[in-house]
């Protein structure tokens, strides 16, 4: 069977939360976001290696709360400067053995397993496979004090976990660093090679303020209700 | 003092949604979702004229509905071929007096009085006032079979009510129609004004899908909590 590993990135410093603690460690239902991060992922793919990315002062905290609740095991890698260079700490810290990589933001912790498994099995025939969303609302493009509507039928948002073979995501990130990478799809794209959108899901949100915590609990309740 | 109108746009068949029912109709919390956008107009704007544009085969349903709530005088418009019609025919349907118009979608019940008002404070010194949020997203551009990635940093989310000197949106809407309007901005734009942005709310979200009904809940249990 093949060998998967995920990498999850918990090293924003949580700037946009009204609250000091990074929102990777905040409470969502009965579990702080980064446990069930890890958690969806270890049920999807029970025989994954996890590696999660933490910026140095952020270990002690992680391991203090990962104690006190019932998480998946998984490794712990430090983060970098960037996230490019995180996320080349996390492709370290897998085995060699390792034949797929799925990179997954620790703030997405609403993934459904379904996902999770259906962009794994792609990625066995394709480079790169990343979850994508079509937009409901239109959207403008600003440039410097003026703005210019842009065609919303094209636009597509992009979700995370991206999943790549993983000899491809290793030489991709042995490319030096560049501000242009905007996910880890824009790195392996760069080194030449062609992403695979599929769809995503919307309950899949990036929990980035308050507003998107009080989203992601209802989610939860209407997932428990289910 | 100003005279101000707004219209209300649910001309949508609702065609994304589940169920048959228009989801401009569907109850949210104790109200049907136009019944609370209308009321939450009203409460910000309590002497602007409201009307309300809906599809002929849905007048006599939504006059059935507002019966039986509490739901802020408006006038009803019919909805005409695309969005561009049904506008036009919701400005036709405001009296002349009528200095600043906004516009909104049926399904953004979320939008704050606050918001409201501020939008329509801007547009007595700006053509056209539109609120968007910045997105926290990656997002792709897609093209036939390939994709390439958008610096997301200059993209932005645009939402309703968009504002507008009622005088340079009638002239707007002489134009002749054109599929490159994909929102009132766009066709006061293609007449030649400045569109001025300000900062919108994530929680102001559009309601088209069974998910965006559990968000939107959710939202609504927060604002009673708050």
């Amino acid at each position: 069977m093949a060998q998967r590993g995920v990498i999850i990135v918990a090293g924003g410093a949580g700037r946009r939360m009204g609250a000091s603690l990074p929102k990777q460690f905040m409470m969502l239902g009965n579990e702080p976001i980064l446990a069930r991060s890890i958690n969806r992922v270890h049920e999807a793919l029970p025989a994954a290696e996890i590696v999660v990315v933490l910026p140095e002062e952020h270990v002690a905290l992680w391991k203090n709360i990962a104690a006190r609740f019932d998480v998946a095991p998984h490794k712990i890698a430090l983060g970098g400067e960037e996230r490019f260079h995180s996320v080349r700490n996390g492709i370290a810290a897998l085995s060699d053995e390792v034949q797929y990589i799925a990179i997954h933001d620790a703030v997405r912790p609403l993934v459904s397993k379904k996902l999770i498994i259906k962009l794994m099995l792609e990625a066995e025939t394709h480079s790169a496979v990343i979850p994508t969303v079509a937009p409901a609302d239109s959207y403008r493009v600003v440039e410097g004090n003026d703005s210019h509507i842009i065609d919303r039928s094209t636009l597509r948002i992009v979700q995370t976990p991206q999943v790549f073979n993983a000899d491809i995501l290793r030489r991709a990130y042995e490319q030096p660093f560049s501000a242009t990478y905007t996910d880890d799809a824009s790195v392996v794209e760069s080194a030449g090679h062609k992403i695979t959108l599929i769809e995503g899901e919307r309950e899949n949100i990036k929990i980035t303020t308050p507003a998107d915590m009080i989203i992601a609990e209802a989610i939860i309740r209407a997932e428990y209700e289910a």
